[in-house]
């Protein structure tokens, strides 16, 4: 039950800078079985994928989404934060069903591995809805449900959590995962931090939260504590556990500082973190700390896409004009934050995140022929600076083809498109 | 002799806002000679372009760029600016051939038809082989010999210019436009520009030349002139003729009333300014005075794609963040930019930058039925914050129908690949 990518070039993201220029993949069941330059031993392969004038890589890791907002893309732009959330997001959020999240989520997941994703972290609501659509759609996730501390809200937050871990963690063949998802701290007090974090603790989970994404935060948090939000976290141990931290814009030196003794892994979102105007995080500085810094796109409403090409390229960019300096984050380092970066912040290496045998089969292959990839002088700047999204031709996830040629053959593309039309047409109808 | 296009949305970038969502085009000849809501009148049409599912919109117009250095993609990234063009870009440009460069600026020419643009402006060298390139391939442009104002070349430049423009200003149908392109202030002293001046002045055409682009310049002109860039190409007379000021990052209040009295077009590279950590050029203030800001890619080997959908959404999103203001450069403005205000800056508005009667037929379209142009809660959104070059799929200009279904179909697309690789080969064997 084996299959054969033959003629491809590998980037496998294992040793510093690493290309294999002709070589083969085996994968086997969901694994990575063997990897070799030059041509594959004879055997009798289930399936051959001829990769000449591809590139096979790690399928991207997006390690900070919220896949359904793919519903809400478009609905509302170019606004101050504030107004724009309880004007716009929160009020249409509100009309969102069940259902509704599983098809924008499935738009999410169709957008996703069109552009190479294989691996996306989400926080939402109606997770169920989330790993079904996961479960159905061949994808690998780490999910968790948005909990806000405050409220009557914030005990069912924790019932459904549970539950939804006992159901789901490690389902689909494993490539469901469950975290716990304490929204931030300025919506989630200390004393329910604690719980969550004895939780975490209980269930043996990853937590997922949000951390200094804006300035209004961080100073509030301050007012408030006396302590920023990054110290903050210490103090209530939530770093104890292995915490996911996305965005970290606002942040000290005696935070960084706290990030790398506590193994935080940061979810860095560059364009979201533009479009709302919420600040350049100091990355090449939490880089240079060897800090693990993973890539997000952040939910396709303050983004707008979920491409993490796209995501790559513009981190590379921002730091270097943020530092005035063009040598930082170079394209390397800025696909290495797109895969085993992001493994690493999930606490998935040794899992995902490269190609190498015993890993998980999770591969990508990007065009290599076409007029903005040539000439191919660097594979990985050509990658990093010039490729697009509709590059992606092949997805390989957990030993599953899922799209071949760029179409998805695992469910029905345009069923998704169509369901998501019919929603966001009922949404402005209700409003 | 006309073509219909039906059934499609059509931006027209006239007045603020407006969208036509269902309607058609009529081309006759190389010009747009009608558009309307609904369903086009019957007519012998010699071609018929189905729309659905697509948006139409004005080609885009590439303010600022050296096509041929597509030769150099990838070649040299990551560097400080210095070392990059001494031990690198230099180096290898030298070895460029005037066959070289005409399959270079061929290979951008079929990158920039399939990403939607439609007029490019460049500064380069053995510019009859450029404009040979654009009269084959059916794009318009606006080109200039790059002149060095040192040395015995300064004199060649501007003898090699009268022969181009005599040669080539207004030809294949007016789709060529020679300017004069004096390379920078530190590269030519103020004499040669007063040259230049007049020598704009007998021809009629346009001056095209860098302005402020690093902290680098900015000082050392500063310094032996005492005058910042802006100022002294003022006191020199230059901005007595149009001209096209690329770059103008590192400029004072004072400059731009200069830019805004003399009606200066300033061309804005966002990811090229970033990639050299070259600095933020202060569009929003630039705009807010109305003075017209279009946008442009730069060269490849500084970017390192010719993409104007990606530069549209990096304008946006830089801005917004480095202004912290969410609500700067919003989608429309954007797309202004990449459009209308890139004819002013080249001079041809009234010629194209818009969709309407009486204007060249430059006309894209977009397919709008891709997952992550979904939901179509704002069409203008969608263009700018999610959609991706190969979404364009149509492409005419001046008429006739350069792309159909995302093929080239006037020239052999192949063919210049396999030309530019063969380039790129000898290169490195040479060097």
């Amino acid at each position: 039950m084996s299959i054969l990518i033959k003629n491809v070039s590998i980037v496998p993201l294992t040793e510093n800078n690493k290309i294999i220029e002709k070589g083969y993949i085996i994968i086997e069941n969901n694994m990575i079985k063997q990897i070799g330059e030059g041509s594959a031993p004879d055997d009798n392969y289930v399936e051959v994928i001829d990769g000449t004038n591809n590139i096979a890589l790690p399928g991207f890791i997006n390690t900070h989404t919220h896949a359904a907002m793919t519903l809400l893309r478009g609905y509302a732009d170019d606004l101050p934060l504030m107004e724009w959330l309880e004007t716009k997001i929160w009020p249409l959020e509100a009309k969102l069903t069940a259902e509704d999240i599983y098809w924008g989520t499935k738009l999410a997941i169709v957008e996703m591995i069109k552009s190479g994703t294989t691996t996306f972290t989400d926080m939402y609501f109606h997770m169920d809805k989330v790993a079904e659509a996961v479960k159905d759609s061949g994808i690998r996730a780490v999910l968790s449900r948005g909990m806000i501390g405050i409220g009557p809200e914030s005990d069912t937050a924790i019932e459904q959590t549970r539950t939804l871990v006992k159901n789901w963690h490690n389902q689909a063949n494993g490539r469901i995962k469950f975290a716990l998802g304490p929204h931030a701290p300025y919506t989630c007090p200390p004393d329910y931090l604690k719980k969550i974090t004895s939780l975490a603790n209980e269930l043996n989970v990853s937590i997922n939260i949000h951390l200094a994404e804006t300035k209004g935060e961080f100073e509030d948090i301050k007012k408030q504590y006396d302590k920023t939000p990054i110290a903050l976290m210490e103090q209530i141990g939530l770093f104890n556990h292995h915490v996911i931290a996305a965005h970290c814009v606002h942040i000290t030196e005696e935070d960084i500082d706290i990030l790398k003794k506590y193994n935080v892994g940061v979810a860095h979102n560059p364009e979201s973190n533009m479009k709302l105007a919420s600040g350049i995080a100091p990355v090449s500085e939490l880089l240079s700390k060897q800090i693990a810094v993973g890539l997000g796109t952040d939910g396709a409403s303050s983004n707008n896409n979920l491409d993490m090409l796209e995501e790559m390229r513009s981190a590379a960019l921002l730091h270097k004009v943020n530092t005035m300096n063009p040598t930082v984050i170079p394209a390397y380092q800025a696909l290495e934050m797109a895969t085993i970066n992001g493994a690493l912040v999930l606490g998935l290496d040794g899992e995902i995140g490269q190609l190498r045998e015993g890993l998980k089969a999770d591969i990508i292959m990007v065009e290599a022929d076409k007029a903005h990839m040539i000439p191919r002088y660097d594979l990985i700047a050509n990658l990093v600076y010039s490729a697009q999204g509709s590059d992606v031709n092949t997805v390989i996830i957990d030993g599953q083809v899922i799209m071949k040629d760029g179409n998805i053959v695992v469910f029905d593309e345009q069923e998704v498109l169509n369901k998501c039309k019919d929603v966001a047409e009922r949404l402005m109808k209700e409003f």
